[in-house]
């Protein structure tokens, strides 16, 4: 349960102050020419410490890539796939793990401290263990790897941050500029909305609070075809793999939630000639399946649980404690869960992309 | 991928117009007795033509089981399970395939028409073939059976119509009395607002147009410990499973995107002495692993595609062409959609409550 | 547990007294037509009564296609496949379930009653139940399937009965003709051969005895490039297919375990230019991958556990009881075993072929 | 396709001369203690240049737990698992890459190179890549890990060499001292036989030739009710377990091949009042099920393809080339495939133990 993907497969494991975060990258193809820079500098949007809006860590974050390359004719810095899978490693370095001597054996609110205690009667109580977003990096590694395999068959995913708080910017992702998603610490394209959730996180910082928000997701490039029917529908495929991300709380794609107080008349996303849709009610998926419009996506995270600010809760007897956090949280997850979503979106779409390459072309009709 | 589950399976296979529709169970737990009324009476609860809120197409849907039970010492209604795999069989009846003919080489607006032809290159037009919400009753069968397991298990699965349109019911569940879900026709516990979205749903109908809506949904009785961390979290394998059901746009769980306007020390849950919390903004999951609270979601369906009034699309040419559909068709999926969101949920919490069950008890501690 | 394959997967269900026999085949490629006659033929293959040296029982095993398939234009007893699931149902019709009313709580000797007590603490006694051969149905329908699918990849896939007791024909296969298979009812190529086999088996019938022997198997036309490395290698795939099938005791591909007595140098493949290789003491498999040479293997199976003759073994409570077998038992389960052994190839040769096929055409060379 | 099992998962990556070879061993039970140096010492089993009989490879093989564990209270060389994922790696040390680089554009004889070119279009040239034994370094780790587990349960798994070219050990273990399998290089536990066996291999390396064998498999106290029916029997995940290991030509269980010749009523294991059976020609499996009786089978393992003598074969371009190994290979594979058999054997067993666990008591009965 470590493990997704149907063809192209990540398997990750690490803690958060054990030895090292990593994983393997089964069904890789192969002959593809992986940019090292570019899988770390996916690395390093997701790494704590890169603004103010984001925790004070200074996780350096480095990923060796162990297997199933070889080295390329051109660069150092380029490797080719060899189908083999890629196992990979990122040590942990910054550990402060006295920080948590004092939670040894609290359970904090809204963590799942307890709830890991429940379920194995044992848990690594440093920093969140399995349970903490550094296993997160596992995902970033594989997630710019798909890019790069996407990238070859034209098709590009982009994720920002759409909501903070009750600060919004435009729904309708063709009227932003998406080249601007990184050109502010906060991750919204629009960058006078971006400033405005900027000094939102950083008052709620202030208090020693935190605040929770929306990433929107577009994939562009993808060809009709792709996703499951029924169970398997490329949506449901996303919903989860969004889901699976720490303090994610919510999914919907196309028109979502607000489909609910339209017609169906209203919602109805009429051909063109070509087969594309005068609109994209829909979000570029039918039935499950990809129809080559535009799949767009949102995700709703949590205010994050630690507070910097003292907490009632119960240790491991059920009695109270006050506990007072001591370690370097972000007060606002979404600027790092941008390349999180980004990265999970890409594994998908290519998982499915590799999916439907499984059928030889058998002519018969009806 | 048209398998679901990973101990407790449901494979389904089957066309709106074919022979059938049925599936394959696979890892129900030996020596449960299944009480085939109770089967057959959520079969009821999906079909349609059981109200003038639904389609009028009048489907008898009687199941039968095929292998992996074995008839009990008491009643002919009774058979046990043995462990080995439930096939079952629900043969079509009612067939109007000629109301189909005139859209063979019609894509339908906002429907799966167009994309299972880029798919598969061929497709069974008829009533949406595999697209059709048809195959749905193969979900409420497993679903039927897993609400049997889990009712051994002292697991309650309850699911209801929370809103239609702009009309909506109380959203804390506590507050509404869920023994009424069936006591309206749109299934909403709270009948006065039931009546308004009768009246909304009514009215859409006459209008040859159709609406979307919430369901809600909670399970009750759920032990702390069930969800497997990552990419197996309990609620991302609950949303996977909703967002799987036709016309499924959104999933949240616990607070889901109204949490995203919360401050962290709003929705922090705090512990009881016995490890219950005194709110539950999570949603009876942290971590992606249960917490022994109720586990509470939402899921938001789309007005459904199919409009009573004349169309404009496209053809396989890519020519412009209006259709009038004649079949009969659901104006609002909300009322039949509720069990379907109970079977999808009793799936998914009988398997991981299984899955759970893997461990032999080491108890080496730290 | 009771689904095989990766892609093209079946999952089936049924005990030998139930209602019915079937399955479900998912991930079929769309446009196939397919012969409903060829599959009913390759039921009949392994159909009961067919001969003097099978069981009497005369099951008709008529299969019905439920779903995944649609008309052709051309014939009734041809149907193209449309990629959706296909849902099949083989009734039980010859049931003498009484004649195991005695066995009800006996388990007898070297079967599966035993087994499937501990297991799950109940069982079907009628006729093995889900242990019975009759299951291979299931797989027969298919295998048949998966030949046609085959067919048009120029594939093909052969079985025969090598070896009952003592007797064997010619290990080579070339030396074969390979179109006599079905000219003898033991299904021996070598006429001369089979007619020993055949009285062999007459003569252990008469005795009330039974006997075992080797099925071998050909595939040939199999690209190179199908298998899994490592832990999905082809070999290890097609032993766990084999291995599977009722009464197999043993699996070896190429020289097996003859070549053990043999040196490395004896048993090198050398190349010929265009890559086939002079010798195939390989098998057509190198390192868990085809390599384009015919992949040859065969499959030991064990004289069947009933025996008509009385036997002492004990009661579910361990008291000893002597049973007398009253129902009608093959003498030898070889000339049946053929077609399932066939099917089984088919099917894990087609998954290995569409697994295969997963991937784009990145070019980069190292 | 690098993953292995169900509950208990290996995921393996690494080529012969990358960075690394490792792994991920996900579901395996909280709170098991582990002891790093028995990993250490199978690792050591496994490892080459133990003997005169292997390889003079020098490889120190050392594993790195990344993940999973947490320190114990009493020994710095004990750990305690946590039911996540235990990651791990093993470092390439003993690099002679260059040994290799007239192999660049060679297929050797009865090798991988031309398969995994033929299959991915490019390929680790290096020491056979991805389809060198050193894989099965992950094998070993895993199977240390399930080891420890079983010994809890009270499991035992051993392997043995039976079997080098002509020259065989007794057939029935219970008649051997497993205690004595490593008193021997060559792993066989008749230490008159072992020393026969030995001369046959220095006999065979001094010709620059090789040479095969069988390995036999015991497992004790394993209980009644393990495997899954059908498709997943038992002995059919034992026998893809060991088909997978390298070299690996055939597989039987039980009386195996040798059966064949038996009739029926020779062959039956006729229970005593405890359910236990008189004999064990079935192998410790009936109807894919476990029974309680030990578990025994044997592996064919050919003679290894590397021969020390000149070879003649084909570059890719289908050229007539001579080759000269200079790496340094076994000339039998048996004693280092036996701790890699144990290693599989306890894999499938721990899984399959585990997977049994899943069903809560249901009492209904017939």
């Amino acid at each position: 349960m470590n493990t997704f993907g149907n063809i192209f497969r990540l398997t990750s494991y690490g803690e958060s102050h054990g030895a090292a975060i990593g994983g393997v990258i089964d069904g890789c193809p192969p002959g593809l020419a992986l940019d090292l820079n570019f899988i770390q500098a996916e690395l390093d949007r997701r790494r704590p410490g890169q603004s103010r809006l984001t925790t004070a860590r200074n996780e350096s974050d480095r990923v060796e890539l162990l297997s199933g390359v070889i080295d390329s004719r051109d660069s150092d810095s380029v490797k080719i796939t060899t189908g083999t899978p890629i196992g990979f490693i990122v040590r942990n370095a910054d550990h402060h793990s006295s920080d948590y001597d004092s939670l040894r054996d609290v359970f904090r609110p809204s963590h799942a401290d307890f709830t890991y205690q429940a379920k194995y009667g044992i848990r690594d109580h440093r920093g969140g263990g399995r349970s903490s977003a550094r296993e997160t990096i596992a995902r970033v590694v594989a997630g710019a790897i798909a890019k790069q395999a996407l990238s070859e068959l034209g098709i590009d995913v982009k994720a920002w941050t759409a909501q903070v708080g009750a600060i919004a910017c435009e729904r309708d992702w063709t009227r932003l500029d998406l080249n601007k998603i990184d050109d502010s610490p906060v991750r919204c394209p629009d960058l006078n909305v971006a400033r405005q959730m900027e000094e939102l996180i950083l008052r709620v910082k202030g208090e020693g609070d935190t605040i929770g928000g929306i990433v929107a997701g577009v994939v562009t490039g993808c060809p009709a075809g792709l996703g499951e029917p029924v169970f398997g529908k490329l949506h449901a495929q996303l919903g989860a793999a969004m889901l699976s991300i720490n303090a994610a709380k919510g999914f919907e794609y196309g028109d979502g939630f607000a489909c609910i107080t339209k017609r169906g008349s209203q919602q109805a996303d009429h051909f063109n000639p070509d087969f594309s849709t005068t609109t994209n009610h829909s979000g570029g998926i039918q039935g499950g399946i990809s129809n080559g419009m535009p799949i767009t996506f949102r995700v709703a995270f949590k205010p994050v649980a630690t507070l910097l600010q003292p907490q009632e809760t119960v240790n491991l007897h059920g009695e109270a404690v006050t506990i007072q956090p001591r370690g370097r949280h972000d007060p606002c997850v979404l600027p790092r869960a941008v390349p999180i979503v980004e990265a999970m979106a890409a594994i998908v779409i290519l998982d499915a992309y590799l999916l439907n390459c499984k059928f030889p072309n058998f002519k018969s009709q009806i």
